[in-house]
């Protein structure tokens, strides 16, 4: 579909934030309403975050009009409500390459705008940086003020609060702007977001005495929500104030006026850090997301006038649908299963469960440290804990995996979605090292499902491994369309599969690389080198009988894994070398993710550019073979 | 020194906590008494953690008197405080084994006792656990009430919020005593910090009015600090109460009655979840400890009567104290030099920068998810942050250094003491992962230093390198006593060195292995196998001129790190892998931790038990040389 491109005479002259200045307040708000029918437009043509960006949109030209960026270090918070800020700051005509290959990131990117001061995509990490920007400031650097931006459910995660406590305590010049539409992805749990929730009702806000005096009066009389603190307590102070911000709010993050006020106002008496509330609607000014759930969050491209979204139909169910399914059977046969999800029902499937078993589903927040514990304390107590969550997003609980559950051998189940590159995201949501940071602590059991029937045995068998940790990754989108088993079977622990035999070449595969495996060896069988394909199904422990024989029975071996190196591939090396396999010689080679971040394009393109093709594994098993028939050449040509 | 064992008439007759509940209020404060001067004993004779286990001695016998342990869960946070605890549950007869090989652990342990129901030592679990168990309960698991306690300092970690967050919002009936000794290690610091300082100057607490009328009235007269909340603010909810929780306190936490009357009120009463905020004095009761910098926090064993520590002559200055001095060193020379710390300014050596510098040295408490991305926004201005955190902790920041701070290729130095086994703290404290997790991100370098002139040179080379992320690994403990240079030497990235020269064997060292290394290679060499010792200096990038030189000039080729698999050793072998240098053979052995994790010794006995001694390397060494002359009996033996 082609929408009609808006029309937009401001925005036509905005080349960088420094136009903005220049205008008038009323032609701000003008303004920001053609910035937003930019922004759905744009969306409606590239798919992408939509919800968030129009979150924002009076925000983004408020705070742009008002500090001097790029002197001034704008922040924002996870990054996805970024696309009004691009347009802003000279990426306008670049907007339709947006989380395409070779195009703009869909999120903030240092490498592609000095309005980019610090990255993002994970969340909470944006007053981190602030405070790091206002502390290079203060100690001398040629940098401005420092504004972060972050959502209500952002920041209930431990991070943002590790930096507000630090940020309250350090006293220094500082803006935080909290982006309160009550919505994270999901809607936000946890207490912090009743107290925000309650917070965002008083009438005329808690606004800090020295900055409502420079206020215009009707923006004092403009809030329109009734006091009620959480417990019912007399008290003014919020929870900000208690940890040393100056609070202001809550105000209208959608009233231009307002806006300019307020921050204003900061701008020019603020001494401390401030903390500003700014009440949004997530897709505000566009029926169709206003009304949907999730408030257009991601969406494909789609038709500006109807909201429909262009979606393909899928050709096999996607890994997460499965995983949903299935562990709402595993638990209705097991009343001990529980589900923990930390801000993620719909993206990890728990949703599925969650409908029926809404007592043993916990989705903990933004919060995955907690969640990882959490779940290590309920297996303590006998249950079987569902960790689920993405694998980038696992690195958050990396400490308390090591500490909590690998050491104490506690049988946690962790459920590791969007393992392997995974597209528009880029890198920063690539799960890249999970089977690395997983396959090195002891006591840890690590599968990976090779297709989506593969996902339903490991699950089974997840739920039967109740003698310490498991865990199982799987990626993004959708399944190879293979048949389905009716039921999951449990499977040995340790041990792999041949899935198809050869004589010369062996390929073992971990994970949901086999299929380009598959295809490797027809290639390599098709140019006379008969070969064999293992799925191994485990990093951990090795299945040694079957590597063994790989080894002792075919000319060279090839592991591929859809991860860095130390991972599977390395676990396999290091079996080898330790038991002294590879001194008389074994044409070996390791197919990894390489030693870079990968940006983002179609998983496909990725794993391409990552060298993980096909004929990248053919190419690899040729030279092996090759090497291994004149091992002379191999050292003359490396 | 043997000090007089103390008179402990009713602690002699307590075998299991059930003696306390048939005790009198006054006979429990009596015991504790008993308690303490056991305490001091016992740590007199062993060392240990002196001043946190004094502070909750009247809260540990409390707390085992009201609750049902083992039925109820009790949770210490970080868990050195739990000697008396430990007194009490059928320990007392091995606490003289305290944190030696084959001894009882420092810390709370699963595996020793079953009233340790979640063992710890990294700080800031016990909420998260806790409320595992609690919501165990509630889905029917055999399981009691679940009690955290946590100090001050711990609270303010991002990973505690979260709890409280979760908590405070499922609502579920759980305790947490907030152990209140305005000192974590070091003094605290944060907004959290100052806020509790204040609240605890409440003169009649914030009781709940359920629970208060509940309890005697001395106890509610008893409490003496003026109230005085951190913002001036005239209302009367605690912070913890915004979170959800019904908030109790501050009481005396060493006035036993206090303590029985509020945590009996509190268990007949909660409903929900309750936060019991106990004020204590870390070191209580004991005047040498009391009257410390640390309150004893740490302690060698020492002469009661005189709190004299009987601490031996150090052979060669610390890991430690060379970093803390030549940081000061960097610092002067250059102004853009700042440094972070987690709540570690001693034990990390930044106290020493710090009282010169106080303004470029950052402790932000135990928030090592912030410390990380705080350091990364100080990157992104133009500053040259050090990040120094002990290894084991570095885990919590694991996102943090691949998301924001690898990914942007920002130029933080961290500086990561407690590399390696590091003894009486046992596993928990194993800096085991990090080269595995800090050599698979991309943009990263890796050194680990040999020794402590190396540790000069590489601080050197951290200052000057100025384009990405840079990481150096040190060991806990005194250095080899060597030869000290006058100034830092700017090392060349990536390039390692050759520490002796030989021709059969090759010995290649990552770190502070590097001695035990060389007496390996001396034995080979007694045995004729003439061996060449190499420091590779960098894990990351690989000095492969140096690696091919060593594959192609002798008959073996052993690594040897002070770390698990997935780190130095594999990167050697997938640069060998993916080279074709292993098809045609290579002897190789990668020496690293052993897949389990390592009870507490001293470092030399971890490291034996590890199988990584002079003799372990020489055996692997022969072995490989061995099956080169002769590769089908390796095959048959492995």
């Amino acid at each position: 579909m082609s929408n009609p491109r808006p029309n937009t005479p401001l925005l036509d002259k905005v080349h960088s934030p420094a136009d903005l200045r220049r205008m008038s307040d009323g032609d701000l708000a003008r303004l920001s309403d053609e910035l937003r029918a930019e922004t759905i437009w744009t969306v409606s043509e590239t798919g992408g975050h939509l919800g968030s960006s129009l979150g924002v949109v009076e925000l983004t030209t408020a705070i742009h009009a008002v500090f001097q960026t790029p002197h001034d270090k704008l922040v924002w918070d996870v990054g996805h409500q970024c696309y009004p800020h691009k347009i802003l700051t000279g990426r306008r005509d670049r907007m339709l390459t947006l989380r395409q290959k070779d195009g703009l990131s869909g999120f903030t990117k240092r490498s592609e705008s000095e309005y980019d001061p610090f990255g993002a995509a994970h969340s909470s990490t944006s007053i981190s940086a602030a405070l790091g920007f206002a502390t290079a400031r203060d100690l001398g650097e040629a940098t401005g003020d420092a504004i972060a931006v972050i959502g209500d459910g952002s920041i209930s995660a431990g991070m943002a609060y590790e930096a507000l406590n630090n940020a309250g305590s350090e006293g220094r010049r500082l803006f935080v702007v909290l982006n309160d539409n009550e919505m994270s992805i999901a809607p936000p749990v946890g207490a912090m977001s009743r107290y925000l929730s309650e917070l965002s009702k008083s009438p005329f806000g808690q606004m800090a005495d020295e900055i409502a005096k420079h206020l215009p009066g009707p923006f004092r009389e403009g809030a329109e929500r009734a006091k009620a603190l959480m417990t019912g307590a007399t008290g003014d102070a919020t929870l900000f104030e208690q940890l040393g911000f100056t609070y202001v709010g809550p105000i209208d993050g959608h009233d231009m006026g307002q806006l300019l006020s307020v921050l204003r106002a900061a701008k020019a008496q603020a001494t401390g850090p401030v903390l500003i509330h700014a009440v949004t609607v997530k897709g505000k000014g566009y029926n169709p997301a206003e009304l949907s759930d999730c408030c257009y969050h991601g969406v494909a491209k789609f038709d500006v006038a109807t909201g429909q979204q262009q979606k393909s139909a899928p050709n096999a169910p996607s890994y997460t649908g499965v995983f949903g399914k299935r562990l709402l059977a595993e638990a209705e046969a097991d009343p001990k299963i529980v589900a923990v999800t930390a801000a993620m029902p719909g993206g990890t499937g728990l949703d599925v469960m969650q409908k029926v078993y809404p007592d043993r589903v916990f989705d903990v927040g933004i919060a995955e440290q907690h969640a990882v514990t959490f779940a290590a304390g309920m297996a303590a107590s006998g249950l079987k804990p569902f960790c689920a969550v993405y694998s980038s997003f696992l690195q958050r609980g990396y400490d308390q995996i090591a500490h909590d559950v690998a050491l104490q051998n506690l049988p946690v189940r962790f459920c590791i979605d969007r393992a392997g590159l995974v597209g528009a995201d880029g890198a920063t949501h690539a799960g890249a090292f999970d089977i690395c940071f997983l396959a090195t602590l002891p006591n840890m059991t690590v599968m990976a499902a090779a297709d989506e029937a593969e996902l339903v045995h490991m699950m089974a068998t997840m739920a039967a491994h109740d003698s310490g940790p498991i865990a199982l990754r799987y990626p993004r989108g959708e399944g190879v369309g293979c048949d389905m088993p009716e039921q999951g079977e449990v499977l040995p622990i340790g041990k792999g599969r041949i899935v198809k035999q050869g004589d010369r070449v062996a390929l073992l595969s971990f994970g949901a690389h086999l299929n380009e495996t598959l295809a490797a060896a027809e290639e390599l069988d098709a140019r006379g080198l008969s070969t064999t394909v293992a799925d191994a199904r485990f990093a951990k422990p090795l299945d040694t009988d079957l590597i063994a024989q790989l080894v002792e029975t075919h000319d060279a071996l090839i592991t591929v894994e859809q991860g860095c190196e130390g991972g599977f591939g390395a676990m396999v090396l290091h079996w080898l070398a330790k038991t002294g396999r590879l001194d008389g010689g074994v044409a070996i080679r390791t197919m990894t993710l390489p030693d870079r971040f990968i940006d983002q394009a179609s998983p496909a393109d990725m794993y391409a550019d990552a060298g993980l093709t096909a004929r990248d594994i053919a190419k690899a098993a040729l030279d092996a073979v090759g090497v291994r028939i004149s091992p002379q050449t191999a050292k003359a040509t490396s």
